[in-house]
């Protein structure tokens, strides 16, 4: 939609600079903006801002207004935030027809908030309730049971298990699974028995998971993602995992049953997260780690490596590492040295003769 | 289902102490379990049966009967695998009732088994084969000639390619793909020409595939999975591959062409098995393993780290890395020694003045 | 099919040797091979010929006519590429009849190409644009405003976010989607906001996309996969991603957003590519290699391990790494020796009495 920038820095409560007449109606980078569009400058790009054709920049409040003569501009305390923010203003993501297409299958004491969007083909079992305004979009299935909050969107191809619980605003990208058996055998003579999967499976308000990950139910306790927390593609969660509020996990990471994961953690991509791991709030795990079963993960240091240490001993072990030829060098040397001092101190030692 | 601990006993052939007539109609952990609970306690938990509540207690049959008197318990030789025995019999996984969703599509010449559940929006192309009491949830697509054994559950928007195999009590989990094609090219001047991708898989009895997993069909030759082997979410399992019987892959495993890996082996998750490896039965890969092109892993060890080595071997060489900075401080000691000690030499060389 | 040697001679342009008259209908590998089947000895496996039973057998120009008597061969420049070739031409894929299927749902302004086949309960979104031949199996959902090229074949399940652009001849495997949100967030005080993904995706001609990948769409630029790329199951593309001509990814590889992965590249299984990473045209990334944010992978060499380093300076500190426990032998000596020496020099230095 077309916005004037003195209407987005009303929305966005900045402060605007230059011309509020100004028609923005998209979104783009600071090098390819162009007429009618909104970008934004991170402090340490500010230099960039002259040779910006964007209609209007969002800038930090501190930039040095020299930077922004002859232009309009919005300042804003963070303004990569402001202009994700301004974006979903000035172009929301469309909204798919309330309503439920004729091909949807709905059970029994199946209870539809206002406005919700079922697509084509989608299987709604018997007993799922589903909030206002949520979108579930074609192919999907819904096992029985489910409850599902308001304002999510539910991409095609997703599949609930029976009973799976998901609070209001929760985007789960299509090919989602949530709510599967976790991987629980125990071995008798003749092969192996599957542990009880019975356990249940909640997503909290606000949290994302993307295309094709798999968060799977718990035993006999319970799986949870916390409030907020992000989830990328292709990311596996095990049974009875939390993962706490805000944290974030990128894609193809793994992990294993029973962790517990704190809040505002980040875990970078293709992380292997062992069973009953236990990461603190705020702990940052690098990409690729491997943590090893029952590990304990602290905040305040990033971890990195299998099986993942503190980044500094790392670097500190790979600068001994790579000062290996020089020790080698240095233990011949020595070994030269030594041999000729024993030499000469075998002739000194000789009785003068 | 409601049961008396005297009836689950007997289905067990354990060994009932205390009450028969306590009523079991569900099951929990040993810290969690109250009335009604029937929990297991593995020996190594033995302490803290007194603290529990369950109504019913499974123990190892050598269990100090002290510690169980006063309460209903089941002595088993194995009372997890009896505890997994006892919750399925106990709380049956539901069963989806008989029959064909009218909006399924069955091609020509399909042979559905007795009993046979087939879910909404199910398409079953030209001349599968269905055994009895096999469910096939909604939205999954069998192409044309599958054979499908009894008694196995195909979750919702799972798809076999034409020609799959699977034996009987096979569980696939919701978004598997089982039959697509292998991942091989031969390279032209101007480009790449695909490998024929023409074979067949097969997944014997008992089998699982956890959600998401993708199983490759042979080349010219043929994918197979051996009876009982358990896989988990986001596995890839590539062309020509053999997985023994009742061998275990965790999640996101990787296991490249041509792979012969035995039975009762044990791979964890984020493992990656370069082409033509092969594991030996009964071996054990640690997560995150790399197991070069061509490998053969032995058994009766644990392997670990990419390139994957004997996890004792790998500890000795950590040991002997972590001593890196004695070393270092070792070897400057030394110099400077040698250094005095040269001086010295020197000195006591010199000619008597 | 079934085809002369002569015919197939003629459709490969290579040079008969033996009877042109044998039938071929089928292909298999060179040991077991049989009657009527056609077969391939790349020059190392030359020695197998004389065992083998195939009808013909494709053969390098320069083999020794010897190895040939008695047997029909057809001696070519490539005979794997030709093999290849001639498995399709003999064993051309089944093709999926061209037609609607009724269960269809096709949306408004929609445009079909000649002889498309659009599967059962596939559902085609508004102003989507797909070329002749193409064939979209089952469950598939493709959202408004695609535009997919001629002869290509989507298995089933598949998903296309609105406005996906593919080429001609692409193939992409079940459960693969195209076009989901990238994974990008801005942190506020309170949670998240997530950053516009508004850009696009396009494939270029001849790209294949193995079983449940997932290719994010650009955030506010676009993830481009160039002609001829192939990509194998369970590949991870971020947003903003540039995969070069002829570039080929192993299952399990992620790639983070903004890198730029030239032509002819060769990237291994479960490799994690940081953002913004450059790889060099022609450049070879081994099996789990973990690339850091930033860097840059040159061509020439082979690059390995976390972080990727060229494979022969690992090699390099891998032996001096298990030169250790020596160096530590060594240093135990000399640092005997020395003291050893110390003592004798003392003496030495004595005064004599």
């Amino acid at each position: 939609m077309n916005r004037t920038a003195a209407e987005l820095a009303g929305f966005l409560g900045g402060r605007l600079t230059g011309s509020g007449d100004v028609r923005i109606g998209s979104v783009s980078e600071l090098d390819t903006a162009g007429d009618g569009d909104l970008t934004y400058a991170e402090p340490r790009f500010v230099d960039r801002i002259a040779g910006c054709r964007a209609s209007c920049v969002l800038v930090g409040t501190d930039t040095e207004p020299s930077l922004l003569t002859g232009r309009t501009s919005i300042g804003v305390p963070n303004p990569k935030a402001a202009f994700a923010r301004a974006a979903r203003w000035l172009m929301p993501p469309p909204v798919p027809p309330p309503g439920v297409h004729p091909t949807a299958i709905i059970g029994d004491g199946v209870d539809l908030g206002h406005r919700v969007h079922v697509g084509a083909y989608t299987v709604i079992d018997d007993g799922v309730r589903v909030g206002n305004n949520t979108a579930i979009h074609s192919g999907c299935y819904i096992a029985g049971g489910c409850q599902i909050g308001s304002d999510c969107t539910i991409h095609a191809n997703t599949v609930l298990y029976a009973g799976v619980e998901i609070g209001d605003r929760v985007v789960l990208h299509a090919g989602v699974v949530l709510g599967s058996d976790g991987f629980g055998y125990v071995r008798e003579d003749d092969g192996y028995v599957q542990f009880p999967q019975l356990g249940k499976i909640r997503l909290e308000d606000d949290v994302d998971v993307g295309a094709n990950s798999t968060l799977d139910r718990g035993s006999l306790g319970r799986t949870l993602v916390e409030q907020g927390a992000k989830i990328d593609n292709l990311v596996h969660v095990a049974h009875n995992v939390r993962i706490g509020k805000r944290t974030v996990i990128a894609a193809q990471t793994g992990v294993s049953g029973s962790c517990d994961i704190g809040s505002d953690a980040v875990i970078a991509g293709q992380v292997g997260i062992a069973d009953h791991v236990r990461i603190d709030d705020g702990a940052i795990v690098g990409a690729q780690c491997g943590i090893p079963s029952g590990k304990r993960v602290r905040a305040g240091k990033v971890f990195w490596g299998t099986p993942a240490r503190p980044l500094d001993d790392i670097k500190v072990q790979q600068a001994h590492i790579s000062r290996l030829p020089k020790m080698a060098a240095e233990l011949a040397s020595l070994r030269a040295e030594v041999d000729r001092l024993r030499e000469a101190v075998g002739r000194s030692e000789d009785p003068p003769a």
